[in-house]
């Protein structure tokens, strides 16, 4: 991935770690659900068919400064240690090693001094591509990924090209976009998601589990699922409607427009199935949309700017310098005040993904 | 460990990436020697008694932003690499993982973002106290340390308490000092290099290497060799004239510089012997004073207060307040222009404790 997609680092006002209680609602709902899959799928004595099991390891892929992530290991080694100690016993708990991963560009410092001082694990950090295969063959007991595999590792290069048809002229996103880039985008997912499952395939044990939670999409069409598109308002076109009111002013230039666009996709559940089941190396435990509650938080103008702005800041600026970035924002959470019913949490329509994966 | 003793982070001219060639003369003197060790010693037969090794873990304690850590992870993972292809085969060569631990308060972001991307081995933060155990139970082949043992986990207790008959009244460090402030030294560094020592031997397979290297003394009587005092010109005993000439001018309180001390030992081979013999856990393979050639780039009074800036800036500041920095380290570089002997690399008397141990 490129540097541009690591969001804010630091603790400061605009920061990735002070704007994401919106993702932070992800670990609430899905809380439930892994704690039930750990209970009802993850099977310790397969696990431990070689006698005593020493060591427990959990990774989480993508996972920022850590502050949601750090909500998701407490409750996850707490779920497994319950496990542990109702099929075997107390003393048969292992210890829990978490390797939390994100891109070498990630603040890693902000993730490392924030730490819960009171953490039942090993905290080890694994920089690299989770596109890749970053940990040893067969060692991995638990994978864990939240709000990040909706990001491509690049934005399809159809979609940049003049010469293709899929070229995304005008937009900067596939979201009302022709055929040809919602195709180009699909296609650039299912190589990214295909390459990150094959990885995971690599490092996971036999038995071990992988629970993964991303915004995604439900079709529009019932009659054909296999449109991958939504009726999720864009957040991402409305800010291009912004930049493209920012062109008309000549604050920014329009070729700058067109040879922009997000690397983010929302995939939907037919699609995402058919993407793991090519590996060949998953049983499909369970997978279904949820809501997100972390939307209630983002109820006014401003507080969804800062979110959003969080998010795609650094990719922006990669692409259009620092001097547009204030004014952009400003622009959109205009914008979003003008047509306060947007703001309304019944009108986000926003899902999440859920899917739990066992390794054969 | 407090995090006033991490050592200045990024890559700014005052930062310890720019200022830690003198360490990285270490490595350079090392080579040699860790190379023909790990061509002597390391058994790999041994190690591979299950079986075929799939991966080979090493570890550098205490690695700061890693400049000259990657060095030393090449050297290694070079020679270790030749050794299995001599003994075994090419095929048979294992993948290489390289955990970097440091403190959490570590530059852990300049360490991941400047890694070479050629490098043959994937690397892993481990962020912690190496005084306990970080890794798995009998998990680690190779452990290596740089230029970071000299540091004690906290000044003596009893150096900074005025009812002590070894309290350190008027000084910064032992040199020079009572025997009962030595004494105190030379029993945290025992507790110190002890606690390192046995969370190793946790870790490391049996027949594992540890390569240790940092700076020592010569003790000054040879009929007495459990003196631990040495000649080596003391640095920090000038840094604490700078200060004493700072009180005089009323720039700093006496009272301040009488609570601060350096939490930095030099130990000697008897000593280190002793220490390394009390755990029960390693056999001695090599133990030896080196010489410095870093000390030859150390030259003029600006580099040497630069170098020593680096590596005691943060601790300073924590104790004295950022205002007296600039001028203590101005004061330094003119007390050293006006002794030129003192900068000459013959009269630099330090040196180096090079250690090779074998986990049984």
């Amino acid at each position: 991935m490129a540097q541009s997609y690591v969001m804010i680092g630091g603790e400061g006002p605009l920061s990735y770690a002070k704007n994401s209680s919106y993702q932070g609602g992800v670990v609430d709902v899905a809380k439930p659900i892994i704690e039930e899959a750990i209970k009802q799928k993850l099977d310790i004595n397969e696990l431990c068919s070689n006698g005593l099991m020493n060591n427990f390891w959990i990774a989480d892929f993508g996972c920022s400064t850590g502050h949601n992530s750090f909500l998701a290991m407490q409750m996850i080694t707490r779920a497994i240690g319950e496990n542990f100690q109702s099929i075997r016993s107390v003393s048969q708990i292992p210890d829990f090693y978490v390797f939390f991963n994100d891109q070498v560009t990630n603040d890693f410092n902000t993730l490392f001094r924030s730490l819960p001082p009171e953490r039942h694990y090993r905290a080890i950090g694994l920089p690299g591509d989770y596109h890749r295969c970053l940990l040893p063959k067969a060692s991995l007991h638990f994978a864990y990924s939240s709000w990040a595999l909706h990001w491509l590792s690049q934005v399809p290069k159809a979609v940049e090209d003049p010469n293709s048809p899929a070229w995304n002229k005008g937009r900067v996103h596939y979201s009302g976009a022709r055929q040809e880039v919602v195709d180009a985008y699909s296609s650039q997912y299912a190589k990214d998601m295909g390459a990150f499952l094959e990885a995971r395939a690599q490092e996971l044990v036999s038995g071990g589990l992988m629970a993964l939670v991303f915004p995604g999409a439900i079709p529009t069409s019932v009659e054909n699922p296999n449109t991958s598109y939504s009726d999720v308002p864009s957040e991402t076109a409305l800010i291009g409607s912004c930049l493209m009111d920012m062109a008309k002013k000549g604050r920014v230039s329009q070729a700058k427009i067109d040879s922009f666009n997000f690397p983010i996709y929302f995939t939907f559940p037919e699609e995402l199935k058919a993407v793991i089941e090519r590996t060949g190396s998953y049983n499909i435990e369970r997978i279904e949309t949820l809501d997100n509650p972390g939307k209630h938080t983002l109820t006014n103008a401003n507080a969804r700017a800062s979110f959003y702005r969080a998010a795609f800041e650094g990719l922006l600026i990669d692409h259009f310098g620092c001097e547009i970035i204030d004014e952009l924002f400003d622009r959109y959470a205009h914008k979003l005040e003008a047509s306060p019913a947007v703001l309304h949490p019944d009108n986000d329509k926003s899902v999440m993904i859920f899917v739990l994966l066992k390794r054969i």
